[in-house]
């Protein structure tokens, strides 16, 4: 162990000197002592018994993020970035946890309106609400992107933020998944919970970036994922505050404040977070910006280390196989551009040694 | 020093038990332990050559904070409060550092105007421009709100995110308080620094909830304040993606998408924080909201200690007096209603030894 740790000192020393003799020369070099101690690195942790990234298949994927992260954390290495700088963020539906046959959110609004329904006897008979409280996902389709918000302003507003928060963590504790039977919490990948915790480890701070809205995912993703509600980003309606009775209470309003979605997710990184992150993972064309805005060229004059991965659902067996035409989740451009930038494109079937976790 | 543990210990059982006995009974308990214990930290602090809150003077306002701290952070104590929850939210302007005569951001957007006239020859003959840069105050001041959003639109938006930050950053390094001569990130008030250290020491999480705009605010708090720009919360500009030449770029749009005032406070906390703090620092009625938020009434069935200060500028010769009828920092309706909430008022000219850090 004491010999290890007086090799890398040297490789770091190595390292500065180089730095000092040009970018160029010493950013090629980095790459490669990085890739030649990732060997070493993960060789010492599995003879410690600390198993890195234990559901990854040992290979390129998980090698490659190993070596980004020794590249990141190497003090005095020309590519090191300071702790508060290393900022990661995720999407959540289909990266962290599954999205099919379609966003589990939308199956919980589908089963608020249920319970609102007698509240509002008009709805038997108004589109969007009459397919949707039928079940009949073909008649809500036909309503649009217009019916879609319809139904999503009627289940998830007119109530105050903690009555949300209640109604939509009772959904989750009570509710299964129509095709696996699990609790929708418990269909979240564990090779991503690894990948969470190994990054916190190496004091990277992590958020959540999702298209999913806000307030639905922070009811459980400080328990599930280990991220704090002030590490969430995703779409967000309008509130207002009022004392109701002297207690001070924040309304949720039918109007949408962020669509944290395609473009809309480096707004959304920029409105919350308000540095670039180096680290994103995505699995759709909704995370394309996202990525894009990670990884900033080279050529733009900046030098950090930046990582991007695309979880690519190739495993009908284990969870699903989908990608450029699907309905939920469409992976298409950002697969054609994943070459260019440098992302890495994780194959669920062969880079994951298992899906979800042990019960 | 082992004596004092072993004491402590003691009173930790205690509470434990009382708990079990009753809330009520515990509650008035764990506050008369909480004062009994107060000393004896304050000593034993000091035996150890800690200073606790040096700026402040030995006091009331000091205890009172002291004391909230002690309980929250007692663990076994039925006041206890888990370190995620320990969100603790200040104003800016009046709050963390001075705002007279006028908000230091507007003098900004007002030398910023001038850097940016040759670009805008109209300006010259039309309002509010007109005044703005001739700096005749009363004349802007007689184009209302309108006037105003349309300097700060003018100045703020237009450009990227990044030539922002860039513009706001070097305005601050060249600029000189026209009263003080000092540099505005030099009219910061050391008492309040010494707090946000105290109680980011005792596991709080610290953010900045500000009417003043979050961008600007990023550009100092971290380095300043040592609050890390994900947990800046202020006015908000809207924003938009776009490649450039192939560089992910946002540009500012000249549209609001939050006024982080009143009570748009609660909103801003609610969208990038997701709890509810249980500490909140203000000057003005446009923190009343935020304070009203954070201190929720017992009656409300909430039974989390909370607290809630306001700075009350009462130092004409130190630094500024002005409350109930000032044009800017006005402290009025809140100041009525500190006493029935429980808000401590801090007295700038009796309870702090000093108001900027040595130079």
């Amino acid at each position: 162990m004491a010999l290890t740790v007086r090799v890398d000192r040297g490789y770091t020393r190595v390292l500065a000197r180089a730095a000092g003799q040009g970018q160029a020369l010493a950013r090629v070099l980095a790459s490669v002592l990085a890739y030649c101690l990732l060997a070493s690195t993960l060789a010492r942790a599995e003879a410690a018994g600390v198993a890195v990234l234990p559901s990854w298949q040992a290979g390129p994927a998980r090698d490659a993020i190993v070596a980004f992260v020794e590249q990141v954390t190497r003090e005095g290495a020309s590519t090191y970035v300071a702790p508060a700088e290393r900022i990661a963020t995720f999407d959540n539906d289909g990266t962290l946890w599954s999205e099919q046959p379609v966003y589990f959110q939308l199956l919980f609004a589908l089963d608020r309106l249920r319970d609102l329904a007698p509240q509002h006897p008009e709805w038997k008979d108004t589109e969007p609400f009459k397919s949707a409280l039928v079940g009949d996902l073909d008649g809500l389709k036909a309503t649009g992107m217009e019916g879609l918000m319809q139904i999503l302003m009627a289940s998830h507003t007119g109530v105050t933020t903690d009555e949300f928060a209640a109604a939509a963590g009772q959904w989750l504790k009570d509710s299964r998944h129509p095709q696996t039977g699990k609790a929708y919490t418990e269909m979240i990948y564990q090779p991503m919970l690894e990948l969470l915790d190994y990054l916190r480890a190496n004091d990277f701070k992590v958020f959540i970036v999702s298209g999913g809205g806000i307030d639905f995912l922070r009811v459980f993703a400080e328990a599930v994922y280990g991220v704090p509600p002030e590490q969430v980003v995703g779409t967000t309606l309008e509130a207002h505050f009022e004392l109701r009775d002297g207690i001070p209470t924040l309304m949720r309003d039918p109007k949408v404040s962020l669509v944290d979605d395609k473009a809309g997710k480096p707004v959304g990184i920029y409105r919350h977070i308000g540095r670039r992150p180096i680290f994103a993972a995505g699995n759709s064309d909704g995370d394309l910006q996202m990525l894009q805005y990670t990884t900033i060229p080279r050529d733009a004059g900046d030098t950090t280390p930046r990582f991007a991965l695309l979880v690519h659902h190739t495993d009908a067996e284990r969870e699903y196989a989908y990608d450029r035409k699907s309905a939920v989740g469409k992976l298409d451009a950002a697969l054609d551009e994943a070459p260019s930038r440098g992302w890495l494109v994780v194959d669920m079937k062969k880079d994951w040694r298992r899906i979800y976790p042990d019960a």
